[in-house]
Formats: C-alpha cells, structure tokens, sequence
C-alpha cells in the first residue's frame, strides 16, 4: 500500500483568481498499487505536470469551453509526463515513460485502456540528452509545440526586418516566440509584468520591452512601429495590449491568438476587455487567428522533435523553468501563473526519484526552485 | 462651353447618418471642354458611378482611414466608368471607355497623367456583350470581385454541406456571396433588413433568411447551426451579426471581414457595437480575416473577367441594382445605401446617352430606376 498525494477540484469559481484550498484542495488516498484492478487498464507513477493558463477556464463549470470542465471530487488533471507501473494494454510496459495528455495531479493515476491509446512513449534519443523532464513539458513539449507550430501555421516564414509584438514574452510561450522571430531577424518589442522579467526577454533577444504594469504600453508600441506598422503579434493575452496592437499594426498584420489570459480571472464577465478598433481588422486587411496546439500535432511534430530539443540542449534556444517540487505545491504555482509571480514555464516535479533517473542534475540547474 | 453639374463634399460629418445639402451639396461650374488645359493628362466625360458603403468613412475627416478623407469643396469621387473625351496620354485616345478608381461625381472630369496611368480600358469583349455599364460597376465590377476574390483568399474552397451565414445579402457584394456559396454547395443563412429582401435572398439560393430588424437573429442562426457550427461567416456589417457568429461559430470557422456598415453612422463613437467573445477565437481557432479587393485585384482580375461577367450574361447569376439617374440623385442614393432603402447594388448613371452606346436597353430591364 502506498499513500496517493492529490489535489483534487473541489469548488466551481466562475470569477476572480483560483483560490487553494477552495478551489482545489489537498487530499489523499490509500492504493494498492500490486493489486489495483486496472480493467485493461495502465497505472501509472507520475513524474510531472505542467500547469497551463488555460486550466483556469476548466474550473468555471460548463461555459461551453473546448475540453470539459474539472469535476468537483476527482482530481484536477494537466498534461504530464508518467512512468508506466502496470499495463494491462499490450503496446505499453511497465518502465515505459510516457507523455499523457490527461494527467490526475497526483503521485498515482489508472488510465482505462481508452486513454492509455493516447499515450505517447518517449524515444530513446529524448531521454538522457541533457534535457530535465519538465523541460519536456515546456520548452521541448507543449508550450514550445505551440510557439513554434503556431508561427508556422499562421504566419508561415517569418520575413527579417519586419517587426513583432509578444505579450506575455517571459511566460512558457512567449519566451520562445520571443527567440525564434529574434532567431529569424525579426524585431521583437516584448511585454512582461516586472522589470526582472523584462531584463530577461531582452537576453533572448527582444529590442525592446515594456513592463506593461508601470510603463505606457500603447506609446511604446506606436514608437516602435514607427513608420512601418507592427507586422505580427504573438497574442498570449487579448485585452487592452491586443487593441493596442490592432491601433499600430501594418497592413496584413497578423495576430496569432494564442491566449487571452487577461479575461480569465476577472471579478465579473463584463470586466473583460475587448479591443474596441476591429474596424481595423477590414481596414488594414489583418489576420487573426486562433490556434491550439492539438489541432497541428500530427502536422508538426515530427519536425519539432527532431529541432528543438537539440537547440535547447546546445543552449541555442534557452528557457527558464519556475519548478515546484511535490503534488501539493501545485496549488500555489498555479495561482502564480495569474499574479505573475512566476518566472518562466511553470511545472509541478511529482517524483524526484524518476526525475532523477532521467537527469534530475539538470533540472537543479535550470530550474527556479521554489519549496 | 458646356456646364458641368457636380456633386461636391461641403462638411465633414464624424458621426450620423449622411446629410444631403449639407454633408454633401449639389453645384455646377461652367467648362470649356474643347479648350480647357489637361496639363499632360486626360478629360474623361463620366458615364457611372459605384456608391459604396466604404466611402462614408472618407467623409469624417483624417481617421486614419485608408483612403484619403474627401476635401471640402471638391467633387466626391468614387469608383466609376468613363469615356475619354481628350487625351495628352499616349496611351488613351478619345472614345477609349475605362474603368477608373477616383471618378469625381460630376459629368466631366480632368485628371492628372499618373492619375490616367491607373486607369484600365474595357477590352472589346466586354463592351455590348449584354450586361449594362452599372452592372460593370457591381456584379461584374467591384462588388462581384469583392465577393469572388474575398472567397477564394481567405476561405479558398467551399467545401459542398458546410453552412455559412452573410449579413447584408441583399446588398451589392451579399447577393454575390450567396450564390457563389450556394452554387458551390454550401448551406446559407442570409440576414437582410426586410422581409422583401429576404425573399430576394432566397430566390438566390439561400436556404434561410433572417429580417434583423424584426427577428431573433441569434435564435435562428443557433438553430441553423444546429450540431455542426457554421462554417464561414461572410461579414458586410459587424457589431451584433458578428458576436451572434462567433457564438455559432464551428471549429475553425473563418469570417471574411469585408465590411462593417453597423459602426459606419453612429451618433457616438462609442455607439459601435464591437463583439464581446473574443476569447472563443482562441478556443474555437477561428480565423478572422480583413479583405479590401484592392489588394488582389492583379491576381485574380484575369480569372474574374473569364468566369463571371458571361455567368452573368447568362443568367447564371443574378443580381439586382438600384440605378439613379443623373448626377444630382447620388445624393439620395448615398443615404438609401445606410437606411436600408436600397435595392441591390447602388449606382449612379450620370450621362444616359453614353450609356445606352454601350447597352442602355439593358440597363432598363435589369435596373431599378427611382428617379
């Protein structure tokens, strides 16, 4: 028998910012891991989550969001990375380690055999390269999927010269757009939340930035674009920062959507902000485009694993990391994420003793350490 | 000498509907069409012109539009056709009929060399082929290449069973979305401002309608979506239209962003109505696209002239158009165009007898004259 740490979803909060210990809560639950029916099933031992913005829209009940809403006794679940204990499912053995898109935050999860056909192995060359595990569910996983797949699909070949607007540049995503537009010539005018922040977009490579919280984001931008315009905008965040852009985009500019995380906490629904210039949109023939990383998965994948983990692993592409170490401190981290008190792609280390086995060296070298 | 009438831009007029007499005013100027000096360029005698809703927008002063604002005291220009009466261009001889992008609304014009070099002379095949010269300012002209080239840039091919919504379809660039969609297949819903255009739009193959003005357009366009979503979103007006779509949007559903007429003529700029689901062009990666034809003309004006005007001429497709007589109507026929008492495509014939050298007898069949 061994005790299975959770955070589980305890209360809808429609409004405002997650609260722990209302919103979730910490709970646990004894499990016999040998004799455990799994009824065809995988059990798994969890490594890691990562903990997304995008989380918080499933802890509003059913607004009609893209996948379903958390329910209130089991626990909140992310996209994570496990080793497989025991398999009941002939394509998956117990020591595979696995990216799983559906993970329970907790140290143990059964998997019906439906789920487990999600799953993807690791490959031998991505284990022991010198990449930390969390790195593979932020830089080198999703949140790296996503910059890049998104900037191929909706902007296609980056032109050097042109300019672009990040907001949200020093979070999982936005510091990687920040890298690959810089990378490609682009000229990158980044906004983050703190002059810290800002001090390290700038190492990756932006121009320019803006402490959106203390520094006049609309003038910035408008002396930035220029007499050119602004011709792309990496989205993370919608709101006031997006008609911002809208106001000093180029003709053709395009808007990649990537997030709106302005409006996801907000008191009452009427408090989010819509751009209030879309008129624009005709008049300067823009693009605005939305973009889940799921859909170009299949498209995309095969290219990215062969680049990007190579390029983090020779420091050619960087990233930083805000790693939380055990099942409970997924709770706060993910509050962080909201406050802006996180630094970098956000994550939960479920299991030092896996992560060790695949480089946990690394990942104290990476990582902000949190508790 | 002869007089040439003229309609001339009198008062810049922000907000509000257009005022005849006072946005604009009728007036006249005495001109010596044999002796006036061209000064290198071209005296054109003005057989029609294209009202459009877009130019409402050059009539507030500098907003940033585009096009240049109107100058007080000066002819309102437009899209028009014209014959050359005199040329000091090499390259337009008298008689030459052409197509010209800023026609003043007056019955003679002077332009300037680089001016004429924009010009583009109709092609033989296109002269007395049966269409009228209005209909080469609307079905065959801007507002058939509008909708055409709109379509086939930013939704490429219309895939036969999915649904799409038009606002304005019965308006000028409507009626050509709407039996270019249904002719290829896809479901339309149609919006229109009374129940006599409703039928318009349904005997063009919409398979519904909604009267906004007196229907819950969100109820119908939700029941019309039904399990699948609409698919495309064709955008002439914006504002409500566009938030009910995006509520019914299906998954990468694109909008064509060709006009947004509800926010032209409010009292108060913060009178626009602008969507308040943004969020769901993330979630639900919908494209959302601004089109201005200008930008695709050179690529896809050969493939136009090919296909539509002999569709047209044919009956293939329809189109309908509400034609003034004389210069002095465009005055009136510029308000119906925002009221709503328009009927079809507006234009204004300025010198009936060039026109009817070149189809006049058409033009009474297919035209609605109102004065």
């Amino acid at each position: 028998m061994v005790t299975n740490h959770q955070v589980l979803f305890n209360k809808e909060q429609p409004t405002g910012l997650p609260k722990p210990g209302v919103t979730t809560k910490p709970s646990s639950v004894e499990l016999d891991i040998d004799n455990v029916p799994l009824n065809g099933g995988v059990l798994t031992r969890n490594i890691a989550v990562s903990l997304d913005p995008t989380m918080r829209n499933r802890m509003k009940g059913d607004i009609g969001y893209f996948t379903p809403a958390y329910e209130v006794g089991k626990p909140v679940t992310a996209i994570g990375i496990a080793e497989v204990v025991r398999s009941e499912v002939d394509s998956l053995a117990a020591g595979d380690v696995v990216f799983v898109w559906s993970l329970g935050i907790e140290e143990y999860t059964i998997h019906s055999a439906d789920a487990a056909k999600m799953f993807r192995k690791f490959d031998a060359a991505h284990l022991n390269n010198g990449l930390s595990i969390t790195t593979y569910l932020g830089a080198a996983g999703m949140a790296g999927m996503t910059a890049y797949m998104s900037i191929k699909e909706i902007i296609g070949d980056l032109k050097p010269g042109n300019k672009m607007f990040v907001s949200g540049a020093a979070g999982a995503v936005g510091q990687l757009v920040t890298q690959i537009a810089h990378q490609a010539g682009v000229k990158v005018i980044a906004s983050a939340g703190s002059d810290e922040k800002c001090d390290f977009v700038r190492s990756l490579g932006a121009d320019e930035t803006i402490n959106y919280k203390t520094e006049d984001l609309p003038a910035k931008l408008k002396a930035f674009a220029a007499d050119t315009g602004i011709h792309y905008y990496y989205d993370n965040v919608g709101g006031d920062q997006l008609e911002a852009y809208i106001n000093v985009a180029a003709r053709y500019g395009i808007i990649v959507a990537c997030g709106y995380i302005s409006g996801y906490n907000v008191d009452k629904p009427e408090d989010v902000v819509y751009p209030k210039n879309l008129f624009n949109i005709v008049t300067k023939e823009l693009k605005y485009q939305g973009f889940i990383v799921s859909s170009f998965i299949p498209k995309w994948l095969g290219q990215f694993m062969k680049e990007i983990p190579q390029m983090l692993a020779e420091g050619k592409i960087k990233n930083r990391e805000d790693v939380t170490f055990g099942v409970y401190g997924a709770e706060d981290a993910f509050l962080r994420l909201f406050t802006g008190d996180n630094n970098g792609k956000v994550a939960v280390l479920i299991d030092t003793e896996r992560a060790e086995k695949w480089n946990l060296g690394k990942q104290k070298q990476s990582a902000k350490i949190w508790n």
